[in-house]
This record gives structure tokens, sequence and C-alpha cells, in this order.
């Protein structure tokens, strides 16, 4: 039987700010990653989100970012992989305040933005992160981007891990995305970003931009929940999987 | 047996400014409350103070404040009670993170400057951040200011409370805190202030600035890092409590 | 010939959030309070609005609100009077330097939220206020509730005024807002809102809730900017001014 | 007649937090850059910091820096041009204010660390930074790495500028700065650093830590103000220029 777990970044909004389409995506996700007030959410956001997550039985996980609310956690900060580890202990630690409170468990951790792609590069900040989510529990799954740096981390220190992977997104021959200045990085056609979904869960391969066929481990999709389509397209992804004979499930679940 | 403890605020450094007498005082107290990064702190010198508090033996505990780092937490602010328990959720929750990464317990919660001023009037606030401590934990021990509503509100959700008294502060009839913009405010002969303490613990009584004798908990007394004299000055009532017979000794310990 | 200026809140967005009509509401009103990155706003948003208000003809104001984004400015802070001082020359001189990058020129300032109500009510707050838009540029009009003690202080300091009225907000006997809480507080009828507006303008008198006649002094209105129906609401106020034959003027203007 | 200016960073204190020397140092330098608030200071400091160095006739600048107060401004961040611009220009006006109410003048704007050496290197940046400072106001002394970007960003836009050097850090061959982690970076000798200082402004050269001599433009010395020394090695430095006939004095001023 095959299996994939569908998350979604969540609780991003801030103070009288909203953002984001949380309550309809809650419906077909299987794994929330929720701000924690670095580069996104408040304490207030936090609770809510924990709580509607709890409710439906996603699975609720931390999404901890740079200390960067402006810009949104997506710029790039020369970080030392200490700051790394106590920035990541902090946030894991905050989100896992409102978990306790709502009688719920965290069961993974995925970095936001900038946080993710220097870790899924950098195998000295990576380790920092998989070191500060083991510290603080070890039975948490680390999510990061699929063939990259925080999952061969999170395996070397001994945590369960969660290969990424992008329905919208092109690959390279490497395996790596196609960067998103560049215009063919985006899949358009819904029809195209499922079956590519499909037959990375199915086959383990993607077909990349050069035209080879590429091994990729694929244990959950990212789901995007900014678009005016988000969630039509999310919905889309969640029945073709289904048709496809592939449960949707959270990663670290029976 | 009379026993007491001791605690102090620590852990107020933040990024390159550095703030207090944490490692002397660590050999003093048995109480180290660890400032969580909302009004001073941040995650680095959370995680390096609660380390040495580990290490030392001494009982860890949050320190949680509002939102104001500037104003260093001391200026009130008209949050709800809401507000307050979210707050206090998340450095509580903060704060844990770096106490499970370094393999230690949290014992206790005492709120910061102005939250636990204004949470020893506001039965409301106090009951929201007794909940928020019990949501989180509910071993936890509550600190608050003796005789006020935040050991009132502990007390009330289930929490196991300790009821502060200071050394260095003239009391009221009425049993509250002679009011620092009073001249006659501040206890500044070492001596006066070992002796208040000492009959606090063993006959529940302090001598109030109209003359009377009032009942008043004390559990814990608050000693203060800031101050030249201030290592110095704690120093000195450990041992004077020890020749007292009063062992000192965290408060939720054997 | 009657004359009034309308003024709105601007420049409230923050980062990837968006907040309010901003641009719909310039071709609206004359007067724009554009946000200091306090309470509300950034750099990028405020070179933008700058811009936008300049282009339009609109006068630019600075919009300085207490340091709390996460409550939006509208928490009241226990404040000292050097310090609300301080962050009115620092988020005045911050939005100086967008006005004059963008060649235009600074015309008034508006405390945003809780900095205005605390003004309102607390001379000596309003006094530090005045001060401090007195000091940055003692041509700025300083904007203030009808009444209140931020126009009074202004005056006291040489500078020019605007009391400032609420179309949509109901008055007490004694001339002030009728509470929010209360459920007569908001006039939701647009002829009503509009009229009582007229009435300011040309008699000076408004009617109170408790049906008596009060004098107040009306030199521009505040339009809200939030409401799916403010932009709407905007427009009709400026044509029903048009055809009472009420000029509508940005305060300082000739 | 020879002479040079000597510029120190100042206001850099933080809430409850102080830092530096600035009372001591403001007796020895010609140019104050004063934080704006981003990587150090606050309202309170950089109006009481102005006010000194109005009061001892020493020049004030701008010193802005990137948003980043846990990390002191010191870590790079992938932030684009037009998000220099916004933070240079918000800063510098931010600071504007507080010269104005002190009834001082504005004389040069120097970028603290991180956002100093990125401008060094990258010519969009630099010139970002520099169209930035010339739209809040021609006038002003633009501050940059000796041979860096800055300058001749800085020059390009049409501002005055300075070209900085460093008498405690030596040379490379190519007119660099020896990089902090090398052994050599530091110059720890008193006579040395003086010696390196007078060359510099005398002969225009420098001894490159390749024992050649490299051509350098030294408009203005950075005088560290952290460290137990600082204000006597700074008061040591003006001592020998005098000693050298060399008079110590504002860039723009005559």
């Amino acid at each position: 039987m095959y299996r994939i777990d569908l998350n979604s970044d969540m609780g991003e909004s801030f103070g009288v700010y909203t953002l984001g389409q949380d309550g309809p995506l809650l419906d077909v996700v299987s794994s929330a990653n929720i701000a924690c007030g670095f580069h996104a959410g408040d304490p207030a956001v936090m609770r809510k989100t924990v709580q509607l997550a709890v409710e439906r039985g996603v699975a609720v996980g931390a999404h901890p970012g740079l200390p960067d609310r402006q810009g949104f956690g997506r710029r790039n900060m020369a970080i030392t992989p200490e700051e790394a580890y106590d920035m990541v202990v902090y946030q894991v630690g905050a989100l896992y305040g409102f978990v306790r409170a709502a009688g719920g468990r965290m069961e993974h951790v995925k970095p936001h933005g900038a946080l993710y792609n220097m870790a899924a590069k950098d195998p000295t900040l990576a380790l920092a992160i998989a070191q500060a989510v083991y510290a603080v529990d070890p039975s948490l799954v680390l999510f990061g981007l699929s063939g990259g740096e925080l999952v061969k981390a999170g395996r070397r220190v001994g945590l369960q891990t969660a290969s990424e992977v992008f329905a919208d997104r092109t690959y390279q021959g490497d395996g790596t995305l196609t960067p998103r200045r560049q215009p063919d990085a985006l899949i358009r056609d819904a029809d195209q970003a499922v079956a590519q979904v499909i037959r990375m869960v199915k086959e383990g391969k993607v077909r990349s931009q050069q035209g080879t066929d590429v091994e990729i481990r694929a244990d959950t999709v990212c789901i995007h929940g900014d678009g005016p389509n988000a969630v039509e397209f999310a919905r889309r992804i969640r029945q073709a999987l289904a048709a496809a004979g592939i449960a949707v499930k959270a990663v670290g679940r029976v």
C-alpha cells in the first residue's frame, strides 16, 4: 500500500494581519507546520492554530524560521550553527507549550524559508538544526528537502526524517529544484503536478527538465497555502492520490 | 525544621549586552528565574543560563515578561487575560525547550516586572496566568507576591504556589509592599533585612511601617542581582539563614 | 466659505501582510496619516505610501504609535512623557526621511491608537508629544481629538492644531465620544453620519446622545479605511460635503 | 597643513543595557556615528547621544544598521538594494528628528557592521545606500571603507565621501583589510598603530603584510569604543596626530 503525507505551512497570521487559508487547508492536509513567532505567527495565532489542528486530527509540527518578521524569514542570514540550534530549540519549545496546553502531541519540525533552504545545502547548519530537534524531543520527525543535507543530518543524529517533494515545482537532472528565477520553475498545469506526485510516490522517480529520470524519495508533499486557487489545488491533489490508491497520512503515524 | 527558597532573576543579558551576575548568584540561590526572550534574554542566553543552573543543581524556572524589551518589561500594558495566557504559554514553552535539551527539569514560573505586579492585583489576569502555567505543566510551582492575587489564582487552579517576600523592602500595615516612590520603601541595613527574613520564616510575621505586626507567608525570598553589592548581600542572607537553622531549598523539593 | 479636512490612516501594511485600501482612499481624503514602523508599516511601505500621497497631492502626515506591533498600537502602555517625546521625534523623523526623498513636504502629525487616546486625556503626555512635534518642525499641524488635551497642548507650544471629529461615532453631553463598548457608540446610517459632519462644520455643534446640543470644533474628519464599505462611505461623505458647499482641503493649506 | 577626522560609533546602549564609553570618547573624536535603533540604540539613547555630541561640537552622523538587534547588525543578511535604500532613509530620517530637535546639524552617514562590509564589496548595494543618503540630504558626507565600493558609489551620486582607514588593523597588498580570522589582523602595539595612521595621512601609503607599500586614502580614522583601553588608545592617537602636525577635524568642516 502506497502512502504519502501532505503538509502545509500554517499559523502565519500576525496581530491584526491575516494570512493564508488555514481552516479549509486543515481539511485537506495531514500535517500542519505551524509558525512559531519568529518569521510569522504570534502566541494567539499559535494557540488557535494548534487547537484547530488537534481538533481535526492533523499532525502538529513546528515551523521555526529566522528572526526576520519583516522579511517573512525569506532572507538568508549569516547565522552560526549554534545560533541555528538555539533558535530552533526556542521555537520548537514555544510551540510545545501550546501543544501541551491543547492536550495534543507534536509530531514533526519543518524549518521555514531561508532556514530551510540554507539547511538543505549546508551540512553544518543542518546538523545543528537536527541536534536541536533531537535535544527537545527525539521522537519528532524532521522534514527537509528530498536529497538535501537536512534529512541526512536528521538521520545521522537518530531522528526519523521526511523527504519533502513539491507538486508544483520542476526538478533538475541532479535532483535539485529548478531555481525560481527560471521561467520553467513552476508547474502550472494541475494534471501535470498531480502526475508528478503520483510517480514520485509509486516509482520514486521524477522526470527532470533535462528529460532524464531522477530518483527521488517522497515522504511528504508541500502544499502551498497562498494563491487564490491553493485550496482547490490541494483538494485536487488529495482526490487524485486517493484515486491512485495512495493513502494520505502523517509521516510518523501507523 | 524551617526552610526557605532563595530565588533570583537570571539570564537577562541580550545579544552583545550583558546584565547581572548570574554565575556568582547561582552559588547562592536555590531557584533561578530565567528570562524567556520577551523583556530580556535571547535563545543563546537561555541555553547557557539553563545549563549553568542545571549543572549547579539550582531549580530552573521560567521568568516570562511583557513583550517590551526596550522597557525591560517594567511598563504596564493593557493586555487582555487571553493575551497574558498566550504569552505565558509561549515563554514557558520556549524555556521548556532548553530545559529538555539540557536534560533538566523545569520547577517553577515567576512572572516578571509589570506582569508580576499587575498579576498581584488583578484576579482575572492572575487566573489567566495560572491557567497558562497549569496547562503547560501542572507540576510547576507558581511564584507570586505573598498575599497577592497570583498565588490565590494558582491555588484555585490546582498549582503548588510559592509566596514571595522581599528582604530589602518594607511592608505596610495591610501586608503590601511600601511603594518604591516612598522614602522608606527600601531596607538598606543588611542586618535589618536579614532579621526581617528570619522573622518572616520563623514567625510568619513582619513589622509594618505603621509599627504593627502583619501576618505574612514566606516560601521564597527574592534576591536582587543588580547593584554592586548584590552578591555579597545574597551571601550574607544565606549565611544568616544557616546560622538561624533555616534550610535553603527550592520550593518543590523534599 | 466652509471647509473641512478628511484624514485617513494609511501605510499600515507590513512585510508580506497587506492592510487597508490606501490607493482608493487617497482619491477621497485630503490628508494621509502614514504609519511609521512602530505599530504598523515598515520602511518599504512608508516609501511607497509617501510617494502615492505626494503624487496625488494629498497632505502627508506622520502617524506615530506605541512600540507594539502585535497589538497594533492599541494597547495602553505606561510610558513616561519623556518616552512619548522620544518615540514621536523618532517616528516623525523617520517619515521625514521618506518625505524628503520623495521631494515632498510633511504637513501634519496624528498619533495613533492608544497613544492618541492617552494623549487626549493626559495633559502631561499631550505636552510631551506636542513638544516633540514642535522640536522636529514647528510648521507641522498637530491633529488631536476635538476638545481633548492634545490640541490644547499643541496650541500651548505654538503649533497649529486640527480638532478631529468622527462621522460614524456618537457623542456624549460633555463632548466626549460614546465609549465603543456601549451599544449606541457607532452611527451605522450613512445619512445620519453625513448630517452630523455637516452640522459640525457649519454650526460647530453636535447633538449628544443625551439630546442636548454640544459645541464642537471640527477641523478634520477621521475616515476609517477598514471595513468592506469604507471607501464607498468615504466617497459618500465627500460628495455630501461638496453638495453642502463645504470645501475639502488639508488643514494647513490656503 | 595635514588634517584627518577621528570617528567613533556611539549611542549603542539600549533600554536598561549600557554599552561603550560615549562620554569620554566624545572628548577625543571629531565625528560621532550614532546608532539609529535597528542594530542598537533606541529613541532615548539617540536623543541623549545627539545632545552630548552637539554640546561638544562633535560632528553628528547617522550609523544605520541591519534590522538585527540580537546580532548587533553584524550578521550578513540577503537584503535587496531597495531594502537597503529603505532602511537607510528610515534610520537617517529618525536620527534627523533628534538632530533637528537638538538644534544641531547632521553631517555624515556611516553604515554599521554587516551593512558597511557588504556595501564595501557590492556595488549595487553601495549605490542604493548612496542614493538613500543623497535623497534625504545631498549635503551629507558618506563614510565608507577606503578603496571600497561605498565611497565610489557616493562619488557617483554626487555626495562628498570620506575614505575610512583603521589604526589597529593591518592591510593586504591589494589594499584590503587583513581578515579578522587571521592571526596578524590586529595591530596591538600602540606606537605602530599611530605610525600607520600618520603615514596614511602624510604619505597616502600603508605598508602591507606582504611588505609592499600600498596607496591608501585616509579621510577619517575609525576609533573603536569597546575594550578596556579604548579611550586611552584614542587619546594617544589624538596626541600623536597633534605632535605630527596633523589637525583633527570633522570631514565636511573648513
